[in-house]
């Protein structure tokens, strides 16, 4: 056997992630583990890589990025309107990973674990010759044949959002210690709610239940609301108008706004919103607002469905809004 | 959005990857997938990532780079007892690969996951700047409670491998082109089989209902058999006494041991056999014996288990066999 030093394998996962396993992690000692999916129930799941340098920051807190990887996962579960079950880690750790990031890691996985209800139930880490890469698998339940999607969307529907939108991209060159010159008129609080935001995403788990039964398609943003929009019309073989207009601003975006009005483009395209964007049929309008709203999430209107020949188009206050791309694309943004 | 290069993400997902995806995939064009678990029946789940330079070959064909990526996963499965149902793939691809190097890829993934009937059902596509990196989730199913655990070995039940072992270990150094002494003397048929067990394992798949019904602790054979029978022992409170002499070997390792008897030690703790250890009652003994005889794959007693305090022993032609090293380990080799 190696000798056990700070990253053997098995000291490693005995120390910083059995903690975080639940009963069906087996301890993270076996070869697999058990999802238990109850009754009259389909399974959900999803998985999603991250990697230093494209979507996360070397800077970035170790704490936030183990709460960013499990929660871009859970965000995807609740816009399909499944409640978490857990989750599986995959750790690719390049050799100068020490105890106290891990220690950091867990911390923040952890917590955002034990919000959510989502335990770690088992995984695989690996050595890295390459950058930090953490991919999750979730796991998530939802009654049988319930399970949202983003092709159900029908001309007449309202397209509706959780949440504000554009914060994380505004905050991403604010989190990497640059100071656009909109940033520096903004007030040091709105500033760090903007880099809250790129840093710790908020899945809207508390509303899963309520879309699963009123929207007819629903998806995560993460790549950018128009993207993202176009993404789930094209699917549905819809049409939309949007009205950049009606789309919700936090306080801080706003005044980032303000100061320049051409981050509007960021906010409509930018990415790692991970908020909910779905289509909702009018007659199921007023009561999914008003359960959404009971529970204190934003829920806002900011567009309608259309039939596929009326396009995909944007309004903006002097008339229709384009722009270069409608996306951000972690993928592409070295090959666009 | 970006122009639709060959490495564009969504491009990429409809023409190498669509086609392999089964009903439960939507078309690998939602935010998550559904699986299927029977009624009555437990989910059983594992992920395992492999990284060019650690786990594969950057000279290794990509057909059978996609083959084993989802063969170490289903030999995860198999080993439990479980019978897949689908897997999620996450690439993560360096800017090198190109269309020709993911059409082979998804040929050998698609070649294997249509014989173990385990179809692509969602996944994630990033950029990589580092080494190409794969990881697979996969699911399967046991009538529920049954899932074969790494724990359940008692004193007195007997040890048993299925096929060979060592060949994929003796076959990395021909995989990698240099020729040991010891294989200047083989076949070149022995040769070929030997890389070709280190390319392309066969997870045991027709065995794991036989296993489940009667064997008491099963597990993968990845990182060599004596450290992977110590994990095994380990969790499950006991000793074992090995007898290498049992330990059952191809044409080719036996050529090769015969040429060189200290590839023992590679043989005995060498990676990559992806074959199944397990701990069987004597009572169950002859008919599991019988059964797994009579679907065609070898089975072969190599031990037994003892009480805890025998410790862990392997005996050789001359006596007790101490190695330095129990096990490959991956994640340790630069680290020991």
């Amino acid at each position: 056997m190696t000798a056990p030093g700070p990253l053997d394998e098995f000291g490693l996962i005995e120390r910083f992630f059995a903690p975080l396993a639940g009963p069906s992690g087996l301890g993270l000692k076996d070869d697999a583990a058990l999802v238990h999916v109850p009754v009259g129930h389909d399974l959900v799941t999803t998985v999603d890589a991250i990697i230093e340098g494209v979507h996360f920051l070397p800077s970035d807190p170790a704490e936030t990025i183990g709460w960013k990887a499990l929660g871009v996962n859970v965000s995807d579960l609740s816009a399909k309107g499944a409640e978490p079950l857990g989750f599986l880690l995959t750790l690719a750790l390049p050799k100068h990973i020490d105890a106290s990031w891990l220690a950091g890691f867990a911390d923040g996985l952890g917590s955002a674990a034990d919000l959510w209800s989502c335990p770690l139930v088992g995984g695989d880490t690996v050595k890295m010759p390459g950058p930090l890469t953490l991919s999750i698998t979730a796991f998530g339940a939802v009654p049988s044949g319930t399970m949202l999607r983003r092709s159900g969307a029908r001309p007449g529907d309202i397209l509706a959002v959780t949440g504000t939108m554009g914060d994380a991209a505004l905050g991403l060159p604010l989190a990497r210690g640059s100071l656009p010159s909109w940033a520096s008129t903004l007030k040091p609080e709105d500033r760090a709610f903007l880099v809250e935001r790129y840093r710790r995403p908020r899945p809207r788990i508390n509303v899963a239940a309520m879309l699963r039964a009123d929207a007819s398609a629903a998806m995560d943003i993460s790549d950018g609301l128009l993207g993202d929009a176009a993404k789930m019309l094209a699917v549905s073989g819809c049409g939309a108008l949007i009205d950049a207009n009606l789309v919700p601003l936090s306080d801080a975006a706003r005044h980032a706004l303000t100061a320049e009005p051409s981050c509007l483009e960021t906010v409509l395209t930018g990415g790692d919103d991970y908020e909910i964007l779905c289509a909702v049929p009018p007659a199921r309008w007023d009561r999914l607002q008003a359960n959404i709203a009971a529970c204190g999430v934003p829920f806002t209107r900011i567009g309608m469905v259309t039939e596929r020949e009326a396009g995909f188009s944007v309004q903006g206050s002097d008339g229709p809004l384009n722009f270069s791309s409608l996306a951000f694309n972690h993928f592409g943004q070295d090959n666009s």
